[in-house]
């Protein structure tokens, strides 16, 4: 149930690849907060970003975000109605809510929320599934591509 | 239940008065969206702000998360726990997690969900009770304080 219903498309399968080598190479070179996003519109790549929440002292600055925010500026319009959210780990509440705020129903995300620390999430007792529920299913998800990549960065105890 | 456990201090109401105002100047200019928040911290007023979605095509721009950022930037530090949000609506999803992710721990706002359009929630059938619990109780709020000042503004209907 967790993996949820969404097939991946090539271009959405290439796109992760993308965010995964994003966040790995961020982790390598020792940054602290390696979350990765990308939108996938029409099948393009309209937006690529990470966590800048330490750049600007905004805690609103997730990489899920910011790529929603740099793909309205991209299409020319803050709906994103038809577009894929990518990322590098399950998105948070706010980023959930934040997605649904601009009309996004199709998530693909690398690590999954079981897999990885709990202090990636603010309401640890609503999980996905109560999300979708809540919204009478509004969006849909498909948790776990390329997260054998990813695994490592957000492993339960990272977060110390 | 809904209302909550917080007793607004003399500050907080304070401050509710002038998010209050601002909304409401604000719907007298006409204004589309009209939304307002302030953040309290150590007694004092830190940062004002309303709804910037339509400005900058960013669907994050809601009126608690511009003034979290902007109380950020006035005490120098993104953790901002120990402040209260004060808002002219009650937060959204996003919004809410917003405020845990900055450590806050109380919001005070005027109107409530059950008063207000289906419109500006995204999860709606997840309620403040079912935030609070999903955190183990690791905030508190109030709602209703000044609501019959901003009521006509939030009203079922208004969001078309």
């Amino acid at each position: 149930m967790t993996q949820g219903k969404v097939i991946p498309t090539s271009a959405e399968v290439t796109a992760m690849r993308k965010v995964t080598d994003h966040a790995c190479n961020l982790h390598m070179q020792g940054k602290d907060i390696v979350f990765t996003a990308a939108i996938v519109w029409q099948g393009q790549v309209v937006a690529e970003a990470r966590n800048e929440v330490g750049d600007i002292n905004d805690v609103s600055r997730h990489a899920e975000v910011v790529a929603m925010a740099k793909a309205a500026t991209s299409i020319g319009q803050r709906n994103l109605a038809g577009a894929t959210l990518i990322a590098s780990c399950q998105p948070c509440e706010m980023c959930l809510s934040a997605m649904r705020w601009a009309g996004i129903d199709r998530v693909i995300f690398a690590a999954q929320q079981a897999n990885t620390d709990s202090a990636f999430f603010r309401f640890p007792a609503l999980t996905l599934p109560d999300f979708h529920a809540a919204c009478d299913g509004a969006f849909d998800w498909h948790g776990g591509l390329d997260e054998d990549r990813v695994a490592h960065i957000y492993a339960p105890g990272v977060a110390g």
